[in-house]
């Protein structure tokens, strides 16, 4: 067992303890507790957690002995994800104190597999843009990012090995970039969204927030509902990586372009192919796609709260995303949707020449305010492209906070982009 | 008003009749109480029927006046979609009196236009093949189609205009066809699912059961929640028409056949240029590309239930479509949408040269027996591909029962397949 404390330890070091006799599922459990306890009144990750319930968990899996590939790891779940045993409330006082009846298919595979669940992450309203209580771990000035904030915050800061977020633009890449996490984005459709409350369909995936790649390939599997399968080693004279400064480059700040400029320079030393690629200009209307998507399925989304308790809905929601899915029109939305599937298959020529792409995760470190949560632009284009992506915590910035690297896969090759990830973490050792 | 009896109306002819004073939100739901009433023991279309709850809703709808295009219209709820004020149970033992705290959006989407929810529809059990207890209205020993099977049998006898049914296969084609209704499968993508049980997500929609072409159209604009445009009329001499058997026309009985061959023959003698489509025969494989796709979502979709209630659920789903869920690969899975996609870019091809498609509905009237629900193939094909549908009530079967045609229309393109409908309609009266 790794020399450090239980709650410090990887999901994959925790499931290999518990299965080898070396710790507990309620030792693993009292030490997370432990810690949350400890740094929960200044982060504030957390939007429901109850001890009692997760040490009974923890006694129940102890006493059911090896259930599967999770067994004893606490993860926590993003609070707009169902659970049968703790309320939901996707981040709105409409819905303080909602108890699904059930859980979520996400929720229920995370059971399946001896996963304990720790409980329930802040997220922004709606998965949207207005926020929660959650602070960045290492400064209470700066945003944790979102809408994923508390499952971005928590795994930061090794409160929990796991989180479950999802990603509608930016919601699981970027909070897990700013809290120093490997944070993964699935390929479109991989992962069954049943019992998670839908923000834009069209692109909503869910997403998972770790301290190691092994982890997101673990948990991934799992979610599928396979039989877990490490990632396969690569040859880096085998890997063929485009480095993508993207349409957005110019809103990166300057440690971010160093750092990227360095890395792809670092990489191509260490072995790997490495070439420039600039997208084709159609990818700069990309935010206009994505918009109209979005806002247009979001607000219908909403149409019960709309219409049954408008005066619990922000304001940043009401002039925002509510604003302008009212504002899009059929037509509009359906022309998006078109350009879409174009751009899709656009990007997919692409990766005629390459395996992976790396480009920013996020403009820079996360910025000081408590109302925003950062600029989403970094994942515009990989999320309307149903693509997968990974953000990596190559770097460090200029306030000694986490900076990420993002390298951003083929659709439908997502353990591809796991290969080349672990070369990349491994040369940054 | 039309001189018929008010639950014999259209839903285009009630909201006209209600908004000119000519009667009232009450007598609409009255009538129609009235003969579910004496109906209802024989057809047992109906999961929830409350009618204080009913005429609560029509005395609310009459005291605030007009609210939108549905205003006093009844629909059924097939009862995979929730409701916040009845149970919504799914189709199973497992989920019995279940309230769901808020609306699907389609619910909260028709009750902003003014329509009153009726109640819940029976369901098959999850949406699947396993019976409700609803017979054919024309025969108790008959299917009524599933798996809207109440949606089909009580818009086909008159219990209400208008039902929202879902369709993973041909769950909403098959049961309107043999109920003699017009029944709609939108195009993939563009009617919001939040709040609809997930059977298979990468195919699911929602679906329109309705008596006439135009009440499919009104309810379509309810549901994207756009302005209500009536479906422009169409000169036949601009309309091509692909006559297509499929490749599945050996399964059509012989009256199928026959009516379908002189349709065409009729349509061409209108003036519709009507052209024989055989479909490449990269199609012939769909069943099992649908098969593996439907079958690997739909079983993580009820993880929950398998871990939780597994004495719950019947074994015809777990012969069936669990059965096959588990013994898919992620890697067959993956396969089957990736040849789905292509399959689509495919059948965009075929409507090159031409507008609509015309096809089976179904393989015949609705069978005797009630422990099945009829075949899915004739629908196999369009499900899998997202492009929308229509089946009309043109024609007569060997027992007196209704007989669909199905007229397929091009991705995106709902509005050209209603115009054609509209005119295959006149044709026919």
């Amino acid at each position: 067992m790794p020399d450090r404390d239980l709650h410090q330890l990887t999901a994959n070091e925790i499931a290999r303890a518990v299965a080898a006799g070396q710790c507990s599922a309620v030792d693993v459990a009292q030490a997370c507790l432990d810690h949350i306890a400890e740094r929960e009144p200044q982060v504030g990750a957390w939007e429901f957690l109850e001890p009692e319930l997760v040490l009974k968990q923890a006694r129940e899996l102890d006493a059911a002995g090896p259930r599967g590939p999770l067994h004893g790891v606490p993860v926590g779940i993003k609070d707009i994800i169902d659970t049968a045993d703790m309320p939901t409330a996707y981040g709105s006082p409409i819905h303080a104190g909602h108890r699904p009846h059930m859980d979520a298919v996400c929720v229920a595979l995370t059971r399946r597999a001896g996963g304990l669940i720790m409980g329930k992450t802040v997220t922004t309203e709606f998965a949207n843009r207005h926020p929660g209580k959650t602070r960045h771990p290492r400064d209470p000035q700066r945003t944790p990012g979102g809408s994923s904030s508390g499952s971005g915050a928590a795994v930061g800061d090794c409160m929990v090995p796991l989180a479950l977020g999802t990603q509608t633009t930016a919601s699981t890449i970027r909070p897990a970039a700013f809290n120093g996490c490997v944070g993964y984005r699935p390929t479109w459709g991989d992962l069954r969204m049943a019992g998670v409350m839908e923000a834009a369909g069209s692109v909503d995936t869910l997403g998972i927030i770790a301290r190691s790649v092994e982890d997101v390939v673990l948990y991934r599997d799992v979610l599928i509902d396979t039989t877990p399968e490490p990632a396969v080693e690569i040859d880096p004279r085998q890997l063929r990586i485009g480095y993508c400064r993207s349409p957005f480059w110019d809103q990166a700040d300057a440690a971010t372009q160093k750092h990227l400029d360095a890395c792809a320079k670092h990489l191509a030393r260490a072995g790997a192919n490495v070439l420039d690629v600039a997208l084709p200009r159609d990818f700069e209307q990309i935010e206009s796609v994505h918009r109209r998507i979005s806002s247009f399925e979001f607000v219908r989304n909403r149409a019960w709260e709309i219409d049954n308790h408008w005066d619990g809905i922000s304001d940043t929601l009401k002039m925002g995303r509510l604003k302008h899915g009212l504002a899009c029109t059929f037509a509009e939305y359906r022309a998006a949707r078109t350009e879409a599937e174009q751009l899709r298959l656009l990007l997919d020529d692409e990766f005629a020449d390459c395996d992976v792409l790396l480009t920013p995760s996020a403009a820079g470190e996360a910025p000081v305010g408590l109302n925003e949560t950062g600029t989403a632009v970094f994942c515009s284009i990989w999320t309307t492209c149903h693509v997968p992506s990974l953000t990596l915590p190559l770097f460090t910035g200029p306030n000694g906070l986490p900076l990420g690297a993002q390298l951003v896969g083929r659709r439908n090759d997502d353990r591809r982009l796991f290969a080349a990830a672990l070369w990349v973490m491994a040369q940054y050792k």
